[in-house]
């Protein structure tokens, strides 16, 4: 029987600022201390977890010294070394501070522009010298709350010309990472620019680089807007830039929760490990989400268990619904996998569609069933594990 | 003083099925008698409006022999002669028939995705015949109300297969058509496919004439899942991709509602306006909404002619915001005007960002005000015409 | 191995326009054929039902005379004689008429709240006289698209003096009924009356005959608002309302879906059932879905059972979660039962809980741990089938 | 000419949490100092408001000594003396403190409960003593994440417990206050008890005093769940049961925004006062709102400026609406005015409604309109102020 531990083989990784959460939030203060990222690093490694992310912020204080900034590096450092852990991602805190309240490469102030911008390219070198393949950037701050209070166009261009400058940055000096922009609609700002999947990669086609930037989806954020993050997510594969991403639970349109993954709208949880396991999607195994503030440290190492656990519990079933044969005959008989035939014939060109005469009845066509529901209700029963 | 009468100069156009709504819905029937679209053109020109657009059933039964269908585009043409009305858009209705029920360009069979192409063609020559400028698709069917019932990487791959196609028609015809792809993120599907203006732009960089294809979006499709009408068209014109659109009203995350423009999100409705004059958009003003079901065929013109009145009204209240003076000054007090400036200095490189000694203090310039309340309140009492 | 097969004792029922929709949408025309209601009641039975709820106009057509009603109620009477089959539960179509579409009861012509009155007693007569315990009430044409448009007030007031009436009616004439109205936020109108399981409960209260009149939540109609149906649920139980029930799914705040129960939030239907079996309610399991508009007759009967072999799987993980010693202590561990215990000592009064002296430190209170995480992953490995 | 200047007359309020609100987000640290209470009461005295309110909290650190709570509170009725400001209402802060992290009245850990109730008990006192004649409850941290996580039924058993024993202590002590409680359906948990001003109007109806008890609204905590809030505060004040209000902004079903009344749904703002003053609402016009983060103290000033003046305007062009004859010969064109008349004629019997010979046709009146487009369009038009 699998008893779903997770090993490094399976590249589960978490933010320093997950398990590090304290509990804060719009009406409640903090409920747990401050957690040492050393620890967080030993923790998460005992638990099975392959690789660690961080912000900035934090690993160093954001008004650390460099002396203060060199210590906190090599004590982390240090606790990889011990544990054999891996740093895929890096990120930028550029949402904290007060400093950004109207955002950080759209803020109206230019010298909160290039103060952001410096800030990011300080830690582009700290992502390149612990190894990190992937940086991450949310744009939280790049929005507004009153149409009238940002010239929208100019914050494109702006936004742009930031992201142009890091892969400049990043090119210059050598490195071997590639940017991942995170989509979010609102949250902390009334609207975000950039809200979803399709934004971050239209935007991409945009820049000089394009083949540089790809993007980090996030369970909660497209479903904060009511939207299917397996489509999403099946979006960017298509286009190749599914770069990263941020695995955690979310009930509908609300604030954004953060909660485990697997707590949440849990059928689309199988549809999401289903289709990274079939995609052969190769990146880390991301979890971005906040143990519940009614939790102390325990709770928090639980709930980290917890996202691993689903993740491999619902692999297992994923695998099983493909390999049955009765799922096998159930895609036949819904078409699904006629999808993959070209519509046209071999060089057929739209002349000759056009006059093709083709023995088609709309109205007995129409008749045909799709079978979607059985089709549906096996998918569910493999969920529920059933039979 | 003003009357905010339309005239042809403002580019106001309608859809047949608008104005033709007769009032089904899903717990339903109809409250109106089908209207003639030779009495829609006639109706639509006596209020002012220069354009009128169409599906190709609106104006042609789904059925129509050949002569039956000359006789209709005859009939139609001749309304339009009479009353100098253009047509500056056509669509396809790839979603009304059961045969479309599992999507057209995407439906799992192939043989119904050759139908729907042929559908298409037939409307495009339709549509160059009547001097459209621009094709609009909407895949309303392209979807899945299951993610086991789709193969989303193949849908991907159909609808480029499609799209491109439908391109290169137009290439060897030699028409003068765009085509404008509209997004909408549910109903009827339970997910549509390509459901944001992100998603649309996104999709056409991934075509083999994206010069070709545009967005087309509809202010309700963007708002049902809580997105920002503003933002969406303000990246689509940033992306020279805004080649049409829809004007409605839409009251958040709900069912599609199609309210006349100006009923909804009033604020919203303002800056949209704002947007499209300030920023020199030259398309047609588009109204893509249902006369509700309670009104006979004197509201159907009253609610038509109430679109048109408001985005008159607003396109004054907009023109006011902007020249008050008190505006000017409170933009430049918000530093809304500075975004417009480059962040790097002209040549300026990340190396030398990076060590550039400038005197920032993040806690002081952390404490300094936006000004937005102040800004917002300003619109905000030009749009209610105070003062 | 249980094979999850519906039996009468399950108590099972399904309206006859559930399995009857023929799939027309606001953007499609109908893909299957009327179903005759005598069929209806055949193969739900030998599916394992129990019980066929329906509108008056789903047996009766909405303009028949009285010797085709009287055709159509006897056929109806004669299969459920065949098959044992009970009628729970009748309701009134308000909502599909022209004449409805500014609602029924509250609609503002009076003639036509006469007559929908009349139509509500006629269709009385006939529930008492086909033994039915229960009457629904939907109010879905009740309501505006324009605030202008309602005097609220007054709405409320016809809303009770019809529903009084009703009651009244029922006593009169010394039938077994109770009433029990459904809440819905939206859909078909902009905004319904009494949109939530809290504002019929409120109403209620209103009434002449408050014990009469119960609640009828729907799963989805609840989901729509993005409010939880368990909690909704548990408040009509714990105020003795919870007099029938719609189950089915949804995918949030978006158009009304009807899923079949189970496809949805597959979570919260786990907690529904949990709620249900735990409570003892012992009222009909009744499924208020739509087959969707992909599937023929057969896809109808699939979804049809995957309704009930849903909530028998769900019944039986709710029911080893609750069983699971590990579950048991989880909850003592997480103080759950501790919330049984009143807050006050017996006979303990508000002076006395004031002074009194009670060693309690809330910083170190602050820091105890719920638990919930744990928890809750226990809840979702049942659900599972997981160990 | 109008300018929209408050005076006390208008019986505008303001929370010390809304002008003192520091700017502290999930994602982001205060960007404004501490507001010491005493200066907002003179700040908003100067601006035209009436009166002020309070968590204890906000007045009386939550660990505070006998002495410095008197201090506080002495140094506060000081202020009230010299500017004449009231005191209209006064509410407990139950969701601030890690110890709440699982609710107060309701949380698992009967200690905490009784903690939360001597915490209330307090307050009321508090209020008594400064004249407020309300008190109101929002139970914020009362829900859960897991429905696992909570026994809902024992969760409203001590919920009525609690606000019974605070209805008991004030009749007790022959205070003159009432009580309102606030719905809210999500954030911070993620599934609140008493989510919408339904719920609450249904659980105050099985309390013991149900007399002393109401609701206080808020604008934006019923468009989280895309509720209208007009029709919310309808059937409150048909329930005789609107016993206080928050007017603030929101932009639908995301997170709780908060916004300065006006900014929002300005439609629905414009029919809330529009109700308020044509129902004859005479309790005070409270503003719950968070100056942007992005404002210092001035901004903060601009904006509570900026909520009393847009009622003012509001309530200027709704009392116009209602003076328009155009509008009322609208309002009977579209029977709005019939609906005050019975559907019953005096003393008439269900019996007789039933066989009363009526002559309808459903075809014709099916066909009859209800203008409402028009009326709506007269409403949008005073609202922004055009003829």
């Amino acid at each position: 029987m699998n008893d779903y531990s997770p090993t490094p083989a399976d590249k589960f990784s978490f933010g320093l600022w997950t398990v590090g959460f304290q509990g804060a939030d719009p009406f409640g203060a903090a409920t747990r201390p401050d957690l040492d990222p050393v620890r967080a690093v030993h923790k998460l490694a005992e638990r099975g977890a392959w690789g660690v992310t961080f912000h900035d912020d934090d690993l160093i204080p954001f008004a650390a010294s460099d002396s203060e900034r060199e210590e906190a590096v090599s004590r982390f450092r240090a606790a990889l070394d011990e544990t054999g852990m891996t740093v895929p991602m890096v990120t930028t805190n550029l949402f904290g501070h007060p400093v950004f309240k109207d955002g950080a490469l759209t803020a109206n102030d230019r010298d909160i522009r290039r103060f952001a911008l410096r800030k990011v390219l300080r830690n582009v070198e700290l992502a390149a010298e612990l190894g990190a393949e992937t940086f991450v950037a949310w744009g939280g701050r790049e929005g507004s709350e009153s149409d009238a209070a940002i010239d929208a166009h100019s914050a494109f261009e702006r936004y742009k010309e930031g992201v142009d400058l890091i892969c400049e940055f990043i090119r210059d000096r050598g490195y071997g990472l590639r940017l991942a922009l995170e989509p979010k609609p609102n949250e902390p700002r009334g609207d975000i620019l950039l809200p979803t999947v399709g934004h971050v990669l239209a935007f991409i086609e945009r820049l000089q680089h394009p083949e540089m930037v790809g993007v980090n989806p996030e369970v909660g954020h497209e479903q904060m807007a009511g939207l299917n993050y397996v489509h999403g997510i099946a979006q960017a594969l298509w286009s190749d830039k599914l770069f990263h991403l941020d695995l955690n639970g979310q009930h509908g349109a609300k604030f954004d929760q953060d909660l485990r993954f697997g707590a949440g709208d849990l059928k689309s949880a199988f549809f999401t490990v289903d289709l990274l396991e079939s995609a052969g999607y190769s990146g880390p195994r991301h979890f971005d989400f906040k143990p519940s503030r009614t939790e102390d440290e325990e709770g928090v190492w639980d709930s980290a268990a917890g996202c691993m656990r689903n993740y491999l519990i619902l692999r297992d079933r994923a695998a099983a619904f493909r390999a049955d044969p009765r799922v096998r005959e159930a895609l036949e008989a819904s078409r699904v996998t006629e999808l993959r035939r070209p519509t046209l014939a071999p060089g057929e060109k739209a002349a000759e569609l056009l006059t093709a005469k083709e023995d088609f009845d709309p109205e007995e066509v129409g008749k045909r069933a799709m079978r979607y529901e059985r089709l549906d209700q096996l998918a569910l029963e493999h969920l529920m594990g059933v039979g």
